[in-house]
């Protein structure tokens, strides 16, 4: 049997890989258009920040270690045009230009997402950055060792965008930020997003929301972001606007796909053909809050997916639960996270949310070294269940978030959850955990 | 209706604040044997740890505050010896050694804890201490500012032995810690209680667990602990050997107690009598994994505990949830965390168990700064629950472990908890949460 895997990232190697060691004498074929596979992309603004670090570090394991070590098919530089799932086979073009055909028992689309660049004359001009793959990341890395970049303006104030904006800081490059859209961290709470928004400016970086883009334009050394009723200038421009999932060939094979072309796969990643899985970035998941479908590319699910293509392929069933849309950050001195639903999304999904914002010290009353953290919860007044959570602060936001996602896998009240042991000493927190302080305000308001 | 409290710390003085903010015209009497109320115990190593700091700043509210500000008849110096369930009556001795009789409608019990010193002799010696309320503190800061203490010999070698040997540390006083006990933490898996051992003698403080202790004797400026083929040096001895709970008068009132003599209450913290309450370190409690009572005595509970009895007493019906028996201590550059059950206490409790240690890295791959962190999750072969978790490392360990004591909350399986959405950045942690690589290595041992 010959199992077929596109794409040699996250999800497609976490899928290889495991399908090998379930089974052996399976045949695994994996075809990579690029010649990067198994690396740590979330690494990239890290490493970029560091001028001695090679960004060939972030490779968890080389192309030849899949090949000798795992015996895995690994084909890079081969890129997949078209899915035929009648016939089963796929076929591309390499990268010596020669057509190939591959047929398969078993095909995995883990095609992953691509920069999602707004569509603005200049995007193609030099020194213009999109950050998505490993080569984009030595791109930016190069670009910054060879020439002269006093300024960068980033177009895009997501997740990516800011850690990028921190990376160049630490490099001593002055950052300006801009979008079209009004607000920083649209899902976030709006005092908590002014937390954010001060964090960075406080590192002398303006923020330009609500403005919107013309176009880039090279003058000289310069490049010029023309925008609403202002001009920015710097030596280079990165683009960070958002993903879109890697989905054409999935749709012109006649997969079925969601609102964001992102690919419809069930509990047990499988798409709408028997014979086909999708896992990563391309693919969507259900949501443990709403029970319905969502497309929330993070770096944890696409390898969870990836194994449990594996499994499935391999002859061992496995269906995935949903996912909660954990996810945090670092800016600067701030950790950031969120998981569940914000405010909007409750409304949309058709419950009736409730919303408390509390701000704690980090540590004990008292003890030294503390620092001011807020905590936002969300809770359904119907069913009394926790919706989501948000946190900002300089320490112990990144790993108490899960305590609330945990709670979000089991549909929790918030009641239930104010119920909770949780850990208590001096130099980690008050003796009521912020979460917990949060969750016993909001029922008030519930 | 009066509302009287025994005992004007952490539970009572919540008691008896949420009472009075429930129902202002209810008459609430306090009375603390002490002249101490509401300060940040397990803040007290953290303070003698910093000769500059007043042991006063961990008053967290002065008596004065509760009398005037919150109408509360807090009456320091006041020493309960008797309860008569009958006549609804307390009665004791106050400092200027007169007699008072106290009447009540309800009652609580918040005595608290004491100190549990091994009968040896010399504990009576000057120079001999136990670190439990703040009077205790603040002689042992006063005998360290008078007194040169160059070196300090620690009874015991749990989490207020190990933070005081800390705070002493701090302070380059020399630390030398024994036990008769031969485990270090006899609850901790042996590979990661080994750590901490590393990292406590690598502060150059030796440890003799195993070791049993004759007594303890003056030697002109020196104290000498008389050990099993070894007598111990120090200018200050510190006794840090356990609590036991301070429920002889409620014994001796007729209340059911249990096997540590901790005083049993329900749910809604009403012990054996109508209208008497208990609640903090003098109470009992239902463990969510065993469903069992237990006898954790625990901050946040007590502080909890306090509230449910206000909100009992005045009228609003509530019931608590179990304890997780979740802690947390630091000593030195290591966090250290448990939740639920340890193998031992599972194999005890009737289940079939089974434990799994990783270790992983605290950071991403290939991202700076990274340490080695280790977690423990033990397994249930019987019903595939969750038993408890430790963990033990230099960074994240503090507020990972509610995760688990979320999920102890709600009888999670292992393989729930191996499939909940938790949050991923390179600075805090690899894609798969230690805590999840833990349980998914678990699961294959199940």
């Amino acid at each position: 049997m010959r199992f077929v895997v596109i794409g040699g990232d996250a999800a497609g190697m976490s899928a290889a890989s495991r399908a090998k060691r379930n089974k052996p004498d399976l045949e695994v074929v994996v075809l990579e258009q690029s010649e990067d596979v198994s690396y740590s992309a979330c690494g990239m603004p890290y490493n970029i920040a560091d001028p001695d670090r090679d960004m060939d570090d972030l490779v968890v394991r080389h192309a030849p270690a899949f090949r000798e070590k795992q015996g895995i098919d690994l084909r890079t530089g081969h890129r997949v045009d078209a899915i035929d799932p009648g016939k089963r086979v796929v076929s591309g073009v390499d990268s010596r230009g020669e057509l190939f055909h591959v047929s398969y028992d078993k095909l995995m689309i883990a095609t992953g997402a691509s920069a999602l660049p707004p569509d603005l004359p200049g995007m193609v001009l030099s020194g213009v950055f999109v950050l998505k793959n490993l080569e984009d990341g030595r791109k930016i890395k190069n670009f910054i060792k060879s020439t002269p970049v006093r300024k960068t303006v980033i177009i895009g104030m997501g997740y990516i965008a800011l850690e990028m904006c921190e990376s160049l800081r630490a490099r001593d490059i002055d950052v300006v930020m801009v979008k079209p859209g009004p607000k920083l961290l649209p899902w976030m709470n709006r005092e908590m997003a002014s937390v954010v928004r001060s964090e960075i400016e406080d590192q002398h970086v303006r923020l330009h929301s609500g403005t919107e883009i013309h176009g880039i334009e090279r003058k000289g050394e310069s490049l010029i972001v023309h925008c609403n009723g202002l001009d920015l200038v710097g030596q280079m421009v990165l683009v960070a606007t958002g993903v879109r999932p890697n989905s054409n060939i999935a749709e012109r094979a006649g997969l079925v796909v969601g609102p964001s072309s992102e690919i419809s796969v069930a509990r047990d990643l499988k798409t709408s053909d028997e014979n086909i899985y999708s896992a990563g970035d391309c693919a969507d998941a259900l949501h443990v809050v709403t029970g319905k479908k969502t497309w929330i590319p993070l770096a944890l699910r696409a390898n969870r997916g990836g194994w449990a293509v594996a499994d499935n392929v391999t002859g061992k069933s496995v269906t995935l639960e949903g996912v909660a849309g954990t996810a945090v950050f670092q800016v600067f001195d701030l950790q950031v996270a969120r998981t569940g639903l914000c405010m909007k999304e409750s409304e949309d999904s058709g419950f009736d949310p409730v919303e408390m914002v509390i701000k704690s010290r980090s540590r004990a009353h008292a003890h030294p070294g503390s620092s001011t953290m807020y905590v936002q919860m969300v809770g359904d007044r119907l069913s009394g269940r926790i919706l989501g959570a948000q946190m900002v602060g300089k320490e112990g936001v990144a790993h108490r978030i899960n305590a609330v996602a945990v709670a979000l896998h089991q549909c929790m009240t918030v009641e239930a959850f104010s119920q909770c042991d949780l850990a208590y000493a001096p130099p980690f927190g008050p003796v009521w955990d912020p979460m917990l302080t949060c969750a016993n305000q909001l029922l008030k308001k519930m």
